[in-house]
């Protein structure tokens, strides 16, 4: 069986079209009555509308029926790779969420500070929730460890929240998390599940070690705890696989990691869509594809705002005439995975998509919603089948086969 | 996992019903202008919309949702054979178009006539496109080449195309084109891409040899270049996997050649869809499976000619009536992809599919088109799935399981 991306790349030509895909971050909802609206159906949006009247609609299912992505694997999915082949790890995703220049020879740990006790027993796992500004100051002092051989990187996140990257060429990334989910117990060491993973379990330790002197003053964040110790997973490169020389312009450090995962530029989004469409402006001529990133779609959702998330879809949808004014040859607008405000949180529902193209077969939609595009010509589709449709609607796919 | 032809083979019967594969050729079409009408849909086709009312619609996927397939690959999906899985190179189809009887132990190529200047460059990939005759002429002279241990069939296709077969036991398929793809260069020698094709590449050098010194006085067709070297795919034949008596009634040689591919029965399918009919009405009682093939829905759709393609889906409505007063038990019409003439070539748009038996649930579907069939009972499918559908609706296949 040919690998969807040996395909790509057997198929692929240039023809110098340009695709745009636009991600509206959780984009799915649900209406909160039987026979309501959704938040993007209740959401006014004459420009999607009218797009959905040039184009085609289906619904995206972000990795299979029934499973509610993390942005990585909904991302991963939207760029055309399988979400259960490309796994990233947590510690990987949340130094890619600090925007940390994460290179191969990287173990990317995610650290929680927790409180010990005179025994050693752990009686907080998230060290009493500090302040932001208390673990920066931690992470400032974590920073100073040295260990013969490797270089090691103490990065905050939030709160009690940190980053650990331990950099040396050959570091394995399969080590157990030294976080035993549980009060009144020591944490663990850290022990490795393979033998080629047993230098960074020891790196782990030695660095848990020296760590533990330094923040033994500094109740209630007097320890830390490991999680998720990952590497970048093996992935070929967009370009490399589409052949297309592709553009982010997310304001999120999240997405921008995630473009960067496959090899995207990461270009300067600024902090608003506005920012955005004008970066969009400004690169046009020099890229072939564009992955824009709208987050407020998806935080509203979690926040269980419906209204809010309707105002966010109705501020997607004013920004569409400057990315249409550009004519691209393909536009896709769709989501990574669903949020319904009533759920407050990512779902697995299919997200709604529309694709526009001069190749389009018409389904009869007059408007951009869930409704709609259950009724739409894409019809279901896994998520990572969306990039085989834009490269066809754009010209860069040859007959396969004679 | 399974494999599907696996799970046939365990769970198929004979009961004696009878199934017609109807294909037209590129069926699909796209509308000129958005909430436009198809090909398929403008035409005037009662005897399919009858047969809509009383089957069940669906859109077929050939390959993989955005993959325009060739011929090739179009068939064999519609056939139940994995076309990602089972492949057909450019000389095997070549070979097969002009009915040549390829067999297992050959090597088929398809061959290019091209004009050499006196240092031995090429000038013209395509010999300045020499009449046929000319081709059949040198073809002719090509054909008396021997090689020690190996039978040497030359064979003309059209103006400058040709198709050369080596057959002797154990030559491996895998050597490159010696096609450079470029003029102001020499052609390439014949290179093996593993030691199992060795024999194979010296067979073409020293074919290419004896070539040059024949054609030398034959400007501008005074050498050829070979291109899509390749042997029949090791597949299982279509009685093997679904224990049916097949037969094959197609005009055109490439879909004969298709057929026999899979070792369906080659009929003599005359000129026309009537010399077709009055054959299948002859051959009736002889064979369990049909598979009926009608080009023009594909070539006027490559021609861009959107009320030919109309003119020819009438065409195809009429002939209806006298399949289905054979009273198949399953009546499948379909086609290997869409060609729109919108597009002038084939394309991945999923493909207008009807299944009629008397064990389909109704769809409501009231007319024979792409939207209806978006709408229909068998939703989005990939094509290799239809012989499954053909199948159970025939009463073919046991339960799976107790």
């Amino acid at each position: 069986m040919t690998d969807t991306h040996d395909l790509i790349r057997e198929l692929r030509k240039d023809n110098g079209s340009k695709i745009v895909l636009l991600v509206a971050d959780g984009l799915g909802g649900l209406p909160l009555e039987p026979g309501g609206k959704t938040e993007l159906e209740t959401a006014r949006t004459p420009n999607l509308d009218a797009l959905a009247r040039r184009g085609t609609l289906g619904l995206s299912i972000p990795v299979l029926p029934g499973i509610a992505p993390g942005s990585g694997p909904g991302h991963l999915g939207l760029f055309g790779y399988d979400p259960l082949k490309y796994r990233i790890g947590r510690g990987v995703l949340e130094a890619l969420g600090i925007d940390f220049p994460l290179g191969r020879n990287d173990v990317a740990i995610r650290g929680n500070f927790c409180t010990l006790d005179a025994d050693g027993n752990i009686t907080d796992r998230r060290a009493g929730r500090i302040a932001s500004e208390v673990g920066q100051r931690l992470c400032a002092k974590l920073d100073q460890i040295q260990i013969p051989g490797v270089e090691v990187f103490v990065r905050p996140v939030k709160e009690y929240r940190l980053v650990i990257v331990f950099r040396a060429p050959g570091l394995g990334g399969d080590v157990d998390d030294t976080d035993p989910q549980a009060t009144g117990v020591p944490p663990l060491a850290a022990i490795p599940r393979n033998s080629g993973s047993q230098r960074t379990a020891d790196i782990a330790n030695e660095f848990l070690r020296q760590a533990r002197e330094l923040l033994k003053e500094d109740a209630p964040a007097n320890f830390l705890t490991l999680r998720g110790i990952d590497k970048l997973p093996a992935i070929p490169t967009f370009e490399e696989v589409y052949g297309l020389k592709a553009a982010a312009i997310a304001v999120y450090p999240m997405y921008r990691g995630l473009a960067r995962l496959v090899h995207m530029t990461v270009l300067d989004a600024g902090q608003s869509l506005a920012d955005q469409m004008a970066r969009l402006e400004a690169e046009w001529n020099h890229y072939d594809f564009f992955f824009i990133h709208f987050k407020y779609t998806d935080s509203t959702g979690e926040d269980g705002n419906f209204a809010a998330k309707v105002a966010r879809c109705e501020e997607l949808d004013a920004c569409l005439p400057r990315i249409t004014a550009l004519n691209p040859t393909v536009l896709i607008v769709t989501g990574d995975h669903s949020t319904p405000s009533k759920l407050k949180s990512h779902s697995w529902h299919p997200v709604p998509t529309l694709l526009v193209a001069d190749s389009c077969r018409f389904d009869g939609a007059t408007e951009f919603g869930e409704t709609a595009c259950l009724r739409g010509g894409l019809g279901q589709f896994e998520a990572r089948y969306l990039m085989l449709l834009a490269m066809a609607h754009a010209g860069r796919l040859e007959k396969y086969g004679a």
